[in-house]
């Protein structure tokens, strides 16, 4: 994907005081140093305590400012058993994923076609590899009793999350139920409802 | 957005008999004429006799052959009283829209951010233009009891749409139950009544 | 068209006091709001009381600051009776057109190939849509005795004009009427006669 | 420039049976030899027996297949006495030139400001270089008694050129007198003449 | 890195007897099933029992299918008690890489600067993330006496692999000793030497 | 090659002040004259009174500010009896090659592959066109007793330079003899002898 702009240096890092540009301002080349391209921490679990039992740790630009440009970045997700990574979408960039431990089941929602809105899905063992082509919908769900952890890989320096539920139900301010009732075919209760749970990120 | 190859001729058309490629097979240049830069019918009001009350019109590669590598489309949209194009994505595609007649109101949700989803909205009067970023749910909704209609254009020959209702709860096949109810935090006879309503493509 | 760099936030938007990037600094987040995505008065007509008879208003970054990374502009097209939009390039942009009112003749021609230079015409109706490849030579013109209007989308949000008699003849300072007479094969008194001309820049 | 599309392999050749694709298909890399890289005679001056006194000769995908993918091409022009390479543009590439005889006078000339269209010139002598940004009006004159000869690179494997006068006055078909007369602000005599010259193709 | 096209559909599979195109033909969708989106086996032990104690084991577009056009691979490295991945570059993408068992000390160098060919080192443990920006020669040894094991991400589907020994001193047919005397500024015995050695892949 | 960002503007310009960003900040383009197009001394030889017996003179966006954003540069290069270009590749652009004085032997090498690494390599004489593929590494060396020039065009603004003898034996620090050693397969003097060389830089 072209979800970034091409390089014009070796690197062009981040700077701590960084304007925000398309692309970054460069940090001067003669500060920069082997810990502008590392990261530390990614064995360990993250805290997968919340409603979805999961929790997805970035390893982006923000965390790494040598990615400056260079269009790829990486994420540990971690399941608790039954833990869900729900439904959304990275609008930058696509996600190819690696099971290091655990089973999981995956899937994604093609575009609008003739035939629908087609479903993907796999069960993955340890070892199984599966690829989320960008701006999709997809998901992963632990269906097993035993935690699972995930390595994924994204095809930008910051590919974005839209958490489809938060993004729709649980936005800042709220759309309207006007909207989702009519474009949910349901009643204004069932929108209100739903509008009512907490919303949690587990980015 | 770089939704789409760049070109290496004048234009590159879609044969009758395309073989599939990302990019299309061109047309030999001596069998290109006029019409395949043509469309006629925008004039048109479309079919929105159905429960959302919203037809899109599309003008894009798969109307026009002549559009294939040059990275942009055109789409007519028509609302009836009390219409909606409901929340939907374009996975490779902006869109910026003209308010041709009536009144609507528009609005996107950006992605996960530390104040959570933001929702953007505005009320569209006729002669207003809106934007909606690349991957970023957004929908438009006429309150107005007089129809209105809309030109969109789109930052790619093929922008593709994902209805976010359709692919979440009418995908085809079905996606978990139990993963839609841990997504969305409510019981599964929630979903199955979400699920049971029918899913018009209004596309 | 990849006449954007790609964009590594939801949006990017070109601030007040913006210093002059190739794709600009970005606005910070929190002062962003929806009139930054947001134009209005499309539905006025442009005053086409010049000599070409036509007038182009334009929507691009520096009418919408939400359009900066996103890759696409509109355009509102006004033409007086027999007015024309003259021969031009994009040097950034495929432009897709739709006739809201009247009637237009409008063509391309293609680059130099083993037959010349090709001409493709057509002459639209209310509700025609047509395609000018990027950088190609295009125009439009009002054979009819009614104004018309067309709404014009290009693959680029800084498309950028060049007038062809403007820039060959009105140039500033001059081109050359050596140069010119070259190239034209005609006299120098006729190169100065096209030069004495006054060029109105209908954009 | 982005003129071209990137490449997925060391390198992707044209096949001398290709169907056209936006790209081209691939020739088997065990076909693939280094004559596939390679092109003979740029050192023999070209034919400027003209009424432009210029000749180009490209060396882009069309002469070595395996420029295919790689976004750049070359050409070797060589200009009478008093010859011109007339205004033109690449839509799809920008350029940059070397003196390696005699002395010329480039120029550019920008896309509409509110300065008008600005136009830039330089005289060149031998080895002296000069940039013409893509898609802008640009010429070489070469003023001197003596031939000159330079050496151009482009950002496309496939560049394309558009002589301003061949495409405008020398179009196939011809455009409309009543266009060309109003978009030139002069009388259709005076375009019928411009019509008449025989119009060369020195590329 | 714009290391790959644009999609155009949502995927745009590699079909078992696809011609070469630079992005690949697509299959047909109503083909396409979960299992094009999948590989397995990435939780096997490469074979390290080679001269250079490592083995990349690749999962690019050659292995899934459905990766066409995305931009994105992955690869599992395994590295014996004092193995080495030795220097090489890819042509086509930058690498993100992150320690799953053992340490690890990696490093690449910079292009030429004026302050020579910077080498940036960093010595890695279990959990830890380094990035070796497109094109430039990196390496990772194992100084341990326990295997390690690291996941690397690439951003293009078909990264492409130039390992530095075997392409200077071990290509198929070997560059001239003239050449690589002069180049290493060392006596042809030595290169000689060089050139005697047995190449492995270790891809 | 996308080795650059596409353009936003005409030219976007590197002020003599830049911050250093992906792209560069533009100049005012009021305060643009054809000078920032403009480079002059191409026609003088550089000095290969060095050991390789060569000198790359480069012209590109350091030398001209016009040049952001373009995608594209030149270098002249000497090449003193029996001189060499030695091994390199350039990180970010493509070389296409053309020989005004004298013979040159040139090669390059392709990426891994089941048949290792290719070598293809061409005898030049005067007029002779060569191409070196974006990444791989390649050489020129001029086997005759009289100097050799050539002038060769890159495909991006910046290509930046990685002499593979210098990058890998002469890097700031040094890398681990122990790394060497074992990636070319021979003993740790074999590496310091070799490390201990001068290394020139002819760029």
């Amino acid at each position: 994907m072209a979800s970034d702009p091409s390089q014009l240096q070796d690197f062009c890092l981040l700077p701590l005081d960084a304007v925000l540009v398309n692309g970054f301002v460069c940090k001067p080349p003669m500060h920069v140093t082997a810990d502008d391209f590392f990261f530390s921490g990614l064995d360990m679990p993250g805290n997968t305590s919340n409603q979805l039992g999961s929790k997805v740790t970035q390893v982006n630009v923000n965390q790494i400012a040598g990615l400056n440009t260079l269009g790829i970045s990486l994420a540990r997700i971690d399941y608790a058993p039954y833990g869900l990574n729900p439904p959304h979408t990275h609008p930058r960039a696509t996600e190819i994923l690696t099971l290091l431990e655990g089973t999981l089941y995956v899937g994604f929602v093609t575009s609008n076609t003739n035939n629908g809105n087609l479903l993907f899905t796999k069960m993955l063992k340890k070892g199984d590899v599966f690829v989320f082509p960008e701006g999709l919908i997809h998901f992963q769900f632990n269906y097993g009793p035993t935690p699972a952890v995930a390595v994924a890989a994204l095809s930008s320096q910051n590919p974005g999350v839209i958490t489809i539920a938060n993004a729709v139900f649980g936005s800042n301010p709220p759309i309207s139920d006007a909207v989702l009732a009519k474009a949910f075919q349901v009643g204004k209760d069932t929108i209100k409802y739903l509008q009512a749970q907490f919303w949690v990120d587990n980015n």
